[in-house]
């Protein structure tokens, strides 16, 4: 027994703070409300933590996150499944999913190539995203990987591997991000404005 | 089965955005974390957030938060209990222990005075402060309020009360804060600054 703060407390902050975005002093904040909320609202955030960790599996088709295999996206007989979005991450997924835009499916790379952080094109569902392509009559690939210097190298590698295929393969239109003012633009930007520039 | 996303991760993010400072960004950062995590991770987060529902309470000689009661300040024999701080709330008590200048005891009153929040003295642990007055043998009560209007209103409530006891009532000094600037200073605080000042 001693002067020192609370084991548990410390503890709890000790844990939230490896989450991203906390640091101390949230991690108090969080804590001390914790203690004001009541133990049934506890209960459903630690159940909460644990469900997505126990549901939550990867679609054994396109690898998105799903509790149900394959997932609610690749089941869906009135999807176009002649059109895969190839994207990287999950995440990437929902946002283009938000859109609304998408009729085809999906394929979840589950990363980008990037040799300085050991991440080779084994890592990556890269075999399983030819195997859809060779079984499954796809007519078209859009290569939706992040506009970076990995999801480019990724992309182009993606090509090369689909160019022996009868299969179509296309990414999404570059150009100025709408909202932007063209005086505070990126030279690549520009650059992909202008080499891209369209018929009005 | 449709195209949704998926339920216990929805879950997460609902549960998370409860809590202070987290947004619906934050919360699907955390979530997406989460599930790259190990589950031995999650299930330390689970498991913390749990415990301190389960195994923290309130010392019932002083109110601080406390895995055992009394807590280990109360039952501290080379504590002064002579000296009684009093504040507010335990995150109160932790910020002025962190300092390590206090030998006395503590006394949390668990809020302050608000009747526009429904809060009057009967809600306050301010009965069991003049027990422990009565009984302990007290020389000095140090009303460590926040120097604000509800703080200050409860202050001179405890004061009016302490008055009929044999006891010396003080609070921390108040002046400009170290670090500020004098032309930055709010009038309070200079005002405070003018009326306590003291010879060098």
């Amino acid at each position: 027994m001693n002067d020192h703060p609370i084991q548990s407390l410390n503890e709890l902050q000790t844990q939230l703070q490896k989450l991203p975005g906390i640091g101390p002093r949230s991690a108090e904040r969080v804590a001390f409300h914790l203690l004001r909320e009541s133990r049934d609202y506890a209960a459903q955030l630690a159940g909460a933590i644990l469900a997505i960790k126990d549901r939550i599996i990867h679609c054994r088709t396109c690898y998105n996150l799903t509790e149900v295999d394959p997932c609610s996206i690749c089941s869906n007989a009135s999807r176009d499944h002649g059109e895969i979005w190839v994207v990287e991450q999950p995440k990437d997924l929902l946002a283009l999913e938000a859109t609304g835009l998408i009729h085809g499916v999906y394929h979840v790379l589950m990363g980008h190539i990037a040799p300085l952080e050991g991440v080779g094109p084994g890592d990556l569902t890269i075999d399983a995203l030819l195997d859809r392509v060779r079984a499954d009559n796809v007519r078209e690939v859009i290569l939706a990987l992040n506009p970076t210097i990995e999801g480019d190298g990724t992309a182009l590698h993606l090509q090369s591997l689909l160019a022996e295929r009868d299969v179509r393969v296309s990414r999404p239109a570059r150009g100025l991000a709408v909202g932007t003012q063209l005086e505070y633009a990126t030279v690549s930007m520009l650059e992909s404005a202008i080499r891209g520039r369209a018929p009005m």
